[in-house]
């Protein structure tokens, strides 16, 4: 896994994520950094609080499509912190095909109580975001 | 179908498209803008050419979350053209349930010949984009 | 909508529903039949109970393809429920292109407690299905 | 992989497969199975023929659902051709998570001329899948 990424996941293209142009569908790149957000949120304790654990919900997401990713494609999928704020965090993510970038990606994530109000991160879990990911504190 | 939008369609949230949290999953969305853009480009004449028509890709997308769309809430899916380059287009989307505007989207749409080099948009086109849509050249 | 269907549902096929051989793909039909016994449990009422509502889970579900459907085709969903039995009860399915009948599907549906006991359908219910959809009881 | 299985892929089911119960969603499987069909068609040689390639489509399919099959879930997929017939074979499909066999699946798949009438299957294939698979020919 190239720097600065400090988390990654293996898979491969399924032929249900392909669509009619030939190559891997938009939306099941969504599917696919999802399924890491839960892999990563569970290694660093994203969910892990004192008592209840807050809602964590995406405010934005977006993709950068720099090369096609093709049926029974390798790839390797990437997600880091780069900057934490209060109550939400900005997260990269990336697609490698044969150590190519072919796919990049971002959100913005925040943690939210019950009634929706912002829930402040806490202090471990923003060091862990630093120490892990280099996210930089704003 | 509110200003400035020009384009639309009326549909209704599916079970499939709920997540374990309760609203709308952020890739359903990609697939409900991708069907309104097969409709949109068939009806703006986005794939009509003279010769062989052009392929047209996704360069880069996005997604802003502002309000949770749930179980068979009814939705109305807006899209219009904002910005036209010489091979490219800016396309802005919107979800409204019950005249509120839930989820923003917009995205980077470019023509290609067949060894991926950029093709000029016809200029067809690009009136029906500023006359129906508003839309600026750049 | 064609005898014996009681009930039935018009939609129009997505972009996303189509595979690379340019029908609609088999799990498109299940996510369409899911969406349709929802509205169907709802209307007939097959979640509604005196006290805790049963688990309703499905048992086995196939599709029997007759023809293709394509993009932009417009279907009509049907169910109904055939077989009743003292705990599950079995749905036949349909989608209708131009009036051809295109795709069937059925469903064995089982009704559970909580601890995955079988939990004997209401009266009631078993009356509803008998009297909207002709089903005979086993 | 547990005999009579001769073919079987590794996975870990998804966030995105998992639906408002908690579980795999019905149309995974679907999703599964044709993934594993590609990867066995591939090695067994299917689409392999002298001069044009044949359609290869389903006739139908159906699912049993023994046990659930939950969030991050290591499963095994298998698939083996049970029965040949003159111009289309019935498949078998298991999901095993943990050594317990949780869902099955079977499909009939048929070989087809570009005008959809049926095109017999190659002596070489029905070899295969009596020698690979065991399959009976009928």
């Amino acid at each position: 896994m190239p720097e600065p990424w400090a988390f990654g996941m293996a898979d491969r293209v399924r032929f249900g994520e392909i669509d009619v142009l030939g190559h891997v569908n938009n939306a099941a790149y969504l599917r696919w950094f999802e399924n890491l957000r839960i892999h990563y949120f569970s290694d660093y304790g994203v969910a892990k609080y004192d008592g209840k654990p807050p809602k964590i919900v995406l405010k934005n997401i977006g993709l950068d499509f720099k090369a096609e990713v093709k049926l029974n494609d390798e790839y390797i999928l990437t997600g880091r912190t780069v900057e934490v704020r209060n109550s939400s965090f900005t997260m990269h993510y990336g697609v490698f095909v044969r150590g190519v970038l072919t796919t990049t990606g971002h959100a913005v994530i925040v943690s939210l109580n019950d009634d929706n109000s912002k829930r402040p991160l806490p202090d471990a879990l923003r060091e862990t975001f630093r120490n892990r990911d280099g996210a930089t504190q704003l």
